[in-house]
């Protein structure tokens, strides 16, 4: 029910999926009758594997969490993440309120050990691959105890997922030298160089998330959604300045039809939505984030995201590296 | 003296400078022995409009602020801002150490009536042009009055300077619903809409920035500074994944050679340090703050900049549209 365009966005991008992957059953969980419109013309095999179940309530995407939380368990949101908290689906994947889904989530499926909040992270691209990047924007205001749970949340998952023994920990700050930043980020420093275990590189600034200096970049929330939503609106801007200069003259378009194969893997690297899906570490269980503004293949991205965490079983990787560096 | 490299990028981009402007007369102030290697061979009409000034002193780039005002008025900072003070020089532009050239600014140049701090503000190119950002970095921890002098600041330099009658002015933050935020941002919003002579256009988004939304976009100094240097880490990654996709098989190869013309203005256009030289906003006097990084090429963006402010006589506008919009 969640994001700018509920069910007709969802449904759709849930039957692309099913049709993707044919091992994969969805329960779509909300108002099932707003579905019905977009299921007709569904083959048989997909038909069998999409199930949605009835949720009377859903979180508008500017209630406030501590109000989705009282309004209790008949939120799509809360219904769609009680059927991972019961074992009943092995992800929950969600466009809506991120606030709401953090609160629930936290509440239903529990922090893991040593963890006080979740936090939202995604692979951002490097010169040299890729690095990840937390919190996101589930956590606007952190103490610098919360930056060190999220250098050690990214640490242990780039450990898990990517396979790198040391990840190389950079703290996001506006200088590299000890005396720039706020007091909460000298803070946080001080403690994740304490911590000992944790590979730690010191102060990145927000050019070097992208030149790959660091395969963890920690930051506040709020600065982290700010940076990563300040890049894909570069990327858009490059995209458009790169077809306005290739349209210029009749001998540009004649160069951009030639390039046309190139210019279109580049038009890829440069659109953000196909980055869609952002995980919600920390929990004791797979929650991934969409963009509330996504369309049906943008949507069908964070689909993709909760398939391959579920066959990486992300959060046992993550749980047994956690309990073996809080030895 | 200031900047990663010192008088090896200050004094070559300053012999290119008077080059450049054949009426700029430039006092070059600091260890003029160091200057000495790089004044070879200079011509007579640039040598006539270089005055070496000599300063013992310099201000580390790791100096704490409070400390480089204390050390008093031999730094090679204090007696070019002393200049512009005493009305011997136009401008100011330095590559140095940002804090101490905001508080050593502010104590010798003094503040414009009605703004406490001064703010670092450049021009963002967007999709419809520019917009103006601020603060970038002078202030890293803002309360919700700052943000409001940020934005008449911003407002009144777009008018002064585009000639914008409303430039529609948005508060940086991680949604646009009046939930999201942090207190801070959430004050400086009711702040911002209750002073009611400012086109205030509510929260704009990180991708927003580059969208055109908002003529100025006002934020804190961390989170401002994050976010631009995000951006030329972007740019920087799509220059390099632009000349890989071009570069990839003979073919391409050939294309790129032909639309080399298109190549190198995308490229100037994504080159961020092209884009160097930000004002420090709110002082009784022209400052221009060069990247601490920058090579004599971009350091001499700076100076351009300073020169364009001089023209435009930036400071006495600004003051003038104030002073209207205190009334």
């Amino acid at each position: 029910m969640g994001g700018d365009f509920g069910p007709r966005v969802t449904v759709p991008a849930t039957v692309e999926a099913l049709e993707r992957y044919p091992g994969l059953t969805i329960k779509l969980v909300g108002q099932t009758d707003t579905f019905t419109p977009y299921l007709q013309d569904i083959s048989a095999s997909v038909r069998d594997r999409l199930q949605p179940v009835q949720a009377d309530d859903l979180i508008a995407m500017d209630e406030k969490p501590s109000h989705a939380l009282r309004k209790g368990q008949n939120s799509s949101l809360s219904v769609a993440l009680q059927l991972v908290a019961d074992g009943q689906a092995n992800a929950c994947v969600s466009a809506g309120n991120t606030g709401a889904l953090m609160v629930i989530g936290r509440h239903l499926l529990r922090m893991l050990e040593g963890i006080d909040r979740p936090a939202i992270v995604t692979a951002v691209p490097t010169l040299e691959g890729h690095c990840y990047m937390l919190d996101l924007g589930a956590n606007v205001d952190c103490c610098a105890e919360h930056l060190l749970q999220f250098a050690i949340m990214g640490s242990v998952m780039t450990q898990a997922v990517d396979g790198i023994t040391a990840p190389r920990v950079g703290l996001l700050n506006i200088g590299q030298e000890a005396i720039k930043g706020n007091e909460q980020v000298k803070l946080a420093s001080a403690l994740i160089r304490a911590h000992g275990r944790l590979n730690y590189i010191g102060y990145v600034e927000g050019d070097d998330i992208f030149a790959g200096k660091a395969d963890v970049v920690v930051c506040d929330g709020f600065v982290g959604n700010i940076a990563l939503k300040s890049s894909e609106g570069v990327s858009r801007l490059v995209a458009s300045r790169l077809r306005a200069a290739f349209g210029r003259t009749w001998y540009r378009r004649v160069l951009a039809w030639l390039a046309r194969p190139v210019l279109r893997e580049l038009g890829q690297q440069l659109d953000p939505s196909r980055r869609n899906g952002a995980s919600l570490l920390g929990l004791q269980g797979i929650v991934v984030k969409s963009h509330g503004g996504a369309d049906s293949a943008c949507f069908g991205f964070a689909i993709d995201e909760a398939v391959a965490e579920i066959k990486m079983d992300v959060p046992r990787r993550i749980s047994e590296q956690l309990a073996a560096s809080l030895v």
